[in-house]
C-alpha cells in the first residue's frame, strides 16, 4: 500500500469547501494533480454529477482517453456505487477517501453498498483506503449537508 | 407492473444499431419518448458515457432538474451498477431492458452486481423487468460487440 498525500487530500477539501459542497475529489498521479472537481448536481441539473464522475470525465476529456490506469482518485466521502463503478470502468488504480457511507448516510439517502464490496465483484482491482483527514471531511460534510 | 411498449424498446435497439454499439436507451413518460441516446464512451472519450447515463443526463439538461420521477427507462442491455445507481439517483421508476448483465459478460468485462441487488440496497425503489426483445437485443450485443 502506498501512503496518501495528504496534501492532495486537502486540496479536495478545499474545492469542496470553495464549492460549499462536502463532495470534493482530485485525480493526481505521484505527487502531481491532474484535475479537480466538487459536486454540482443541483448547479448543473445532472443527478450523476458527482465530484469523482466530474473529475473522471474531466481528466478524460484532457487525455482524450478513457483509461486512467496509473492514476490515484482522493475524494472526500466514499464512492458511491455510481462512481465507483465509473472508477473502475476508467481503471483507476487507487482511491483514498475522507469520511464513509455509513457517515454520509446520517446525512442524506445514500445507496448502501461499499465501495470495496462493489471492487470484490469487477474485472479491475482498486486498492482503496478511507480515513485519509477524516476529521476535516467530516467537518465539511456536516457544515455542508 | 405495468407492460413495457415494445415500439419504445425498438427505439432504443434501432438508436443502438445506428450507432453500431449493443447499447441503446430511451427515456419515456407512459407512450412519449422523451429522450433517447447510445452508448459514446470511444467517441466522447468518456468511460462515464454508457448510453443509460447520456440519456439520463440529456432529459435532466432539457428539463433542468434532477427528478426523474414518472420516466420510464428502457434499455437494450440491464444497467451496470453505475448506470442502476445514476437511475436510483434520478429517481427513475421503471425500468426495462432486454438481455442481461450475464450474458453481456460473455462478450465483454463486467461489474458482476445485478441492477436488483443495487436497488434492493437503495433508498428509492425501481420496479425493474429484463428480457423486453430480449431475443433482437442479443443479436445486435452479438454484432456490434
Amino acid at each position: 500500500m502506498i501512503t496518501p498525500d495528504t496534501r492532495i487530500m486537502n486540496t479536495a477539501i478545499e474545492i469542496a469547501e470553495k464549492n460549499q459542497t462536502p463532495f470534493g475529489a482530485v485525480l493526481a498521479m505521484g505527487d502531481e494533480i491532474f484535475a479537480t472537481a466538487a459536486n454540482q448536481t443541483r448547479e448543473l441539473h445532472d443527478p450523476t454529477a458527482h465530484a469523482e464522475l466530474l473529475v473522471i470525465r474531466k481528466l478524460c476529456s484532457q487525455l482524450k482517453k478513457t483509461d486512467l490506469s496509473g492514476f490515484t482518485l482522493y475524494t472526500t466521502c466514499e464512492p458511491c456505487p455510481m462512481c465507483m463503478s465509473a472508477a473502475i470502468w476508467a481503471k483507476i488504480d487507487v482511491i483514498y477517501y475522507g469520511c464513509d457511507i455509513p457517515s454520509i448516510s446520517e446525512k442524506m439517502p445514500q445507496i448502501d453498498i461499499r465501495s470495496r464490496d462493489i471492487n470484490k465483484k469487477s474485472f479491475h482491482n482498486v486498492t482503496i483506503q478511507g480515513g485519509v483527514l477524516e476529521k476535516r471531511c467530516m467537518e465539511i460534510l456536516q457544515l455542508f449537508s
